[in-house]
């Protein structure tokens, strides 16, 4: 009985997912084109994606999801650069610095690796906040200068433009302040609707699970990881995940500066094992897709070449790698009350008291403290002598210590026998 | 981390019905007036509601969400009007008109009857519209007016002003636009806010089930009549339910004139039996309610007792009950294709193909067509006789017989045996 001309009514839509229908192709192209031009308003979007978040989507529905939201804005084409692209992307989690290290690594084996990345928000660090620690630095690049640098040293990491997928991007910000960023199948089709937009010819997915992560869950984490898998698949990507493991903070370092550091230390050959052991076995997926399945990762960490990509890279984007990181004024030493192993140390919690010290924010307009953050003296495992410090806080305010330390009590505790290893990459999906 | 002064994130109240949680006294209360005061936004509701429409709610959640919907706005006191009150609300149905009959002929055993109604939407029609066919009568009356009425008549039937419950009308028409309308929690406190606002001192709900009801099923009526009982006796107003089936229109009129021509010929002692039946019903409950357990209900609609009543009310409200019903020009009638029993009368298929001639709207700033409807010359199980008349359409706009028609193809059927009798009253819940 309406008289509009719009093929559908966004009601029945709803009222489709809201009894577990199935959305037809037509039908999800026409929301997604409807919701874009402002038709179907925010709060008849939001009431879908709660029904979306409790009763699912068939796979064909999340691939029609993801190809519309493609289709509202531009794709870029990597055709013609003359090397092969890989990207690269984590669910992200605490002390998660992967892509640091891992992006000039892989371009020093002459592939590309273009990174579109995101800044923090919450409790996870943002590639972007932890780059700009880096004197002189700068995120955003036009698509022509992306594409340069990408052409000439291989590796770039910037902000994703706000051409790619502006479904997405409206959509996003939606669930974020409705209580729907959880969904896999909205997680999926926003994550590969950028990456399938960015034309990369393959993609490695680092979906984590544990405390720390987004998808903490492990059954969920792999239900995540195989329909991004089959997403990337469906439309032409070589696409493969591994799963790994996010219930303590990577590395030593958790914070922007710290992180920069961290990650010179194992482009250096060094660093901490976990994070060495993740940027290989990254590297090891990426090369594979790019036609490399026996390059020698280890080696041009160990020899100074993926140090020398990283310079060109960060001097491309008007760093000066050779300048000092800068240092929080004020520090704050926990130490450990009994002698023993380490056995617990809790991503989740180490994660929020970073933030809270000033290196995440709460809110998209909020700055970060390049300073702030935590050092980590021992990881789980390791033995530990009354007195020794455990961790360091690091911030430029020091009346932030008290919140930080409240988070993490409780975090980390110490035992007579050491705890069981843990596996970093446990299960490849491809 | 946030600064606001905001007791709760609403988005941590949307995760505790996401995951079929319980939200507290204080939640609500601070939910309902925020939403009120617009702090919390109609597409953060919206994810509630949904999720509130596939989770459920708790009992005392039902309870404190509707009481929190009568804080938002005024309330009103019966008291010191010499008069019990006892008020009536059906969930609606196809040829629901009891409402005229009924509040006049309990108006005449001295009790008080406030019937604050409402304006058809959809296949179902309004009580308001259908008095409005009466030439002169008006439905808005200012508060004072309506308690004038009720002191001197005893029965008023008039448009809910906009000062009970708020925020009901808010999250009403966001429910609306956003395929929330239908759950049981949301109706049930959207219901009883207004009527306990109103301020009855008792309340008889007629909850319908089958295909021209609102909530079709049987059991889940059962429950939205329970939830509306309990809501009720726990406000202190007595309460209670009847379930009756609308699984073949009420009557034998369709449509807003119609319909009224119809109610004149129950107040004169005759009119459809059913009709007849669930007035006669409801009012035996109404004035149980009231203190009149034993009052001769049928009596006063054959001795002219409610036609009186109803003539006061009329007038009171500026209407003519002498005036002719307006007759629509345009007539098409639908005859027995063979002999038989009228076996299958479908009301859901007759409410869509009287709104399609005009009686009903879609849009809620939409006329309504005072003379269009439907009038069915036969009902089920009785017999008929190849080339009789089944029913007529009515219009002021001939066009509108085919899409009518199209409605109701299949939506009766003739056999050669008598269709078992279905009761009308199938339950009573107190």
């Amino acid at each position: 009985m309406t008289t509009s001309i719009e093929p559908f009514d966004v009601v029945d839509l709803i009222r489709v997912k809201r009894s577990s229908g199935t959305l037809s192709t037509a039908q999800i192209d026409w929301l997604i084109d409807a919701y874009t031009r402002g038709y179907v308003a925010d709060e008849q979007m939001s009431a879908l994606t709660m029904a979306i978040f409790l009763n699912g989507m068939q796979r064909s529905e999340i691939r029609d999801l993801t190809l519309a939201m493609i289709a509202s804005g531009e794709t870029m084409s990597f055709d013609g650069l003359g090397r092969t692209t890989v990207d690269k992307h984590s669910t992200g989690g605490v002390g998660d610095k992967i892509t640091l290290p891992l992006a000039p690594l892989v371009a020093s084996f002459g592939v590309a690796v273009p990174q579109l990345s995101g800044r923090g928000l919450g409790h996870t660090g943002g590639t972007l906040d932890k780059l700009e620690s880096i004197p002189g630095w700068q995120a955003s690049l036009t698509n022509e200068r992306m594409r340069e640098i990408l052409a000439d040293e291989g590796a770039v990491i910037c902000a994703a433009g706000t051409g790619l997928a502006p479904a997405d991007a409206k959509l996003y910000a939606l669930r974020d302040i409705t209580g729907t960023v959880e969904a896999i199948p909205l997680i999926a089709s926003s994550i590969m609707s950028k990456k399938i937009a960015e034309g990369t010819a393959a993609l490695v997915l680092d979906v984590k699970f544990g405390s720390g992560a987004f998808i903490q869950d492990f059954t969920r984490a792999q239900e995540l990881a195989h329909t991004m898998v089959d997403l990337g698949t469906d439309a032409g990507v070589r696409t493969s995940a591994l799963l790994t493991d996010m219930s303590v903070p990577l590395g030593k370092t958790i914070g922007n500066a710290l992180e920069v550091r961290e990650s010179l230390e194992t482009l250096s050959g060094g660093g901490p094992a976990d994070i060495r052991e993740l940027t290989v076995a990254l590297a090891r997926e990426m090369l594979a897709a790019a036609g490399q399945p026996d390059a020698d990762v280890e080696a041009a960490l160990d020899d100074g070449r993926a140090m020398d990509s990283w310079n060109r890279m960060i001097r491309a984007q008007g760093g000066d790698p050779e300048a000092p990181l800068p240092v929080a004024p004020h520090t704050h030493v926990v130490t450990a009350a009994e002698s023993g192993y380490l056995i617990e140390q809790e991503a989740l919690p180490f994660g929020i008291a970073a933030w809270r010290l000033g290196a995440g924010r709460a809110r998209k307009q909020d700055p970060v403290m390049a300073t702030a953050g935590i050092e980590l003296h021992a990881k789980p495992g390791d033995q530990v002598t009354a007195g020794q410090p455990l961790f360091t806080l690091h911030s430029e305010d020091e009346s932030r210590f008290g919140r930080a330390l409240e988070a993490v009590e409780g975090a980390w505790s110490i035992g007579g026998t050491a705890p069981a290893p843990r596996s970093l990459v446990v299960e490849r999906i491809s």
